[in-house]
């Protein structure tokens, strides 16, 4: 039994394969694949890490065997990535996606294939509480990509051809290491960087709602839906719970546990470009479907930087 | 200024090349592209047909040119055939889509490009009436395919890179010819074999509501969205507005026009593959997009079987 991450040098994948190591879920083998050669976070002989480019004809299919059981399938060119350069968001974002498919279709089709999307799908004129009857109308390439792989996912499953299972992921917070190309690096920006004691910035506006989750929760739930029952699941698409808090809300907490200071570290500076992709996203979710199929959700940002400090300490 | 149509040996193709020019709309040639060669249905020097496996690689970059103004995008896998065999269903109905698009972006991203989609993206637990905020979630891989080219389109257009319309068109009613592989195949049979005096065979229960659009209320509604303008669209996908008929109401109007014989012609006999995906389909539309944009719908299913009427009149 064979438990493939893709992605599996990036921070979630990381996060990840130290929490399966940890559960109940029962493998044999833990393969993080990534495009530069990922780290080994253990020293469990169970761990195996490979680099390889997905996007390369072929690659796909040399990575899933006949032992496989489980793919988390992580790997993404993130949000204003995949807006700038668009040729390569199509084809890492979509491409490997269908590769991925096709190669679990043709060596094992009971594999449980978590696809991690994004609440991105989501775009345009939106109700003010979106749940998975929302119609997807994404206005960002990430957006659009992450939605056609939802579809993907879906009729391959329907066909019997994979048992997938796809989240779509809030914003997740607080991210650990340095802002990235993603539309929504500002949100652990602002308070990772003032924790450390550097001026961060804030694109967006004080009252502007955020869907965001911990990097704890995100985890447990990715872990949730690798064994989650999919016979009931007509539609395999489950909007992950998310918590709404504002900027302003979330400086607060910041202020409340650190102090004045930290928060004057965050400066405002309006960009357009970013604005145009954030806000566009969903403020709100209706969480029914994801807390009747069993999965978890944050209660208070206090919360988050907590856990961000705890993290940092236990590396530290 | 050049016109293609894909797909343009096709029914669809050839009654759109027939009204494009007897149309006021400027264009100094019309190809009609298709994988049989399509026949030249004028005597009209400004059409060229071109026999292409668009699904070849380089294709579509060699079929449009810096004049191209308007590409209607036509050809497809219908949905029983693309239900049958998938892999033929993913490389015509979306790589195909795809290449198109590259070409565009890349050769002159200012061609309108109409691409025809279908209710069939629609699926599963729908409301009784389905608008433009109903969520996709098809139960067909042909709605999954027509879905996904519906979410490049958007993409496109939003960067610029084509300028794109989305038709979603009902059931065509009456279709000439054979039987196809759609699974709505029947929607044409039960009225034209009986008027030709041949038996058809309905696999759905008479109670049935099914959306369909005459051939002229489509082709009129094709021209429509050449010309339509884009600007104030922030999505480019529209309903076409359907006529909500049961197959009792259609039987109906057949013994109305033609007489009892006839209606005595057609045989039930359940056929559960189809049942599978014609009753995942909508039953009803809010047509208020589309009639806000000026398309055009049909008001009675009479008129349905004249135009057929009529036009076996032409050819014979």
């Amino acid at each position: 039994m064979q438990i493939i991450i893709t992605g599996g040098g990036g921070f979630l994948g990381q996060r990840l394969a130290n929490s399966l190591l940890k559960s109940s879920l029962p493998f044999d083998t833990l393969l993080l694949a990534d495009i530069v050669m990922p780290a080994n976070p253990t020293e469990d002989s169970r761990v195996h890490c490979k680099q390889l480019d997905l996007s390369v004809e072929g690659a796909a299919k040399s990575l899933v065997t006949p032992q496989t059981t489980l793919i988390f399938h992580l790997a993404a060119v993130v949000s204003s990535h995949a807006e700038k350069e668009f040729d390569i968001g199509w084809r890492v974002n979509l491409d490997i996606t269908r590769q991925l498919l096709e190669a679990v279709r043709h060596i094992n089709p009971t594999i449980r294939f978590v696809f991690s999307s994004s609440l991105a799908v989501y775009g345009g004129d939106l109700p003010s509480v979106v749940n998975e009857t929302t119609v997807v109308t994404p206005r960002s390439s990430y957006g659009a990509q992450k939605a056609i792989g939802e579809l993907l996912v879906n009729d391959y499953s329907r066909k019997g051809f994979v048992d997938g299972v796809v989240l779509r992921l809030p914003t997740i917070c607080v991210r650990p290491g340095r802002p990235n190309l993603a539309a929504s690096s500002f949100v652990s920006s602002i308070i990772r960087e003032p924790l450390r004691g550097e001026e961060a910035v804030c694109p967006v506006s004080r009252d502007l709602d955020i869907l965001v989750s911990s990097p704890d929760t995100v985890i447990r739930n990715l872990i949730h839906a690798a064994t989650l029952k999919t016979e009931p699941l007509r539609w395999r698409t489950v909007n992950l719970p998310g918590l709404t808090v504002t900027v302003q809300q979330m400086l607060d907490a910041l202020k409340r546990i650190t102090g004045e200071d930290t928060v004057a570290r965050v400066q405002f500076k309006p960009d357009e470009s970013i604005n145009r992709i954030v806000t566009s996203w969903p403020g709100a979710l209706d969480n029914t479907k994801a807390m009747q199929l069993g999965f978890f959700a944050d209660v208070s940002f206090d919360n988050f930087i907590h856990q961000h400090i705890a993290d940092n300490k236990q590396i530290a």
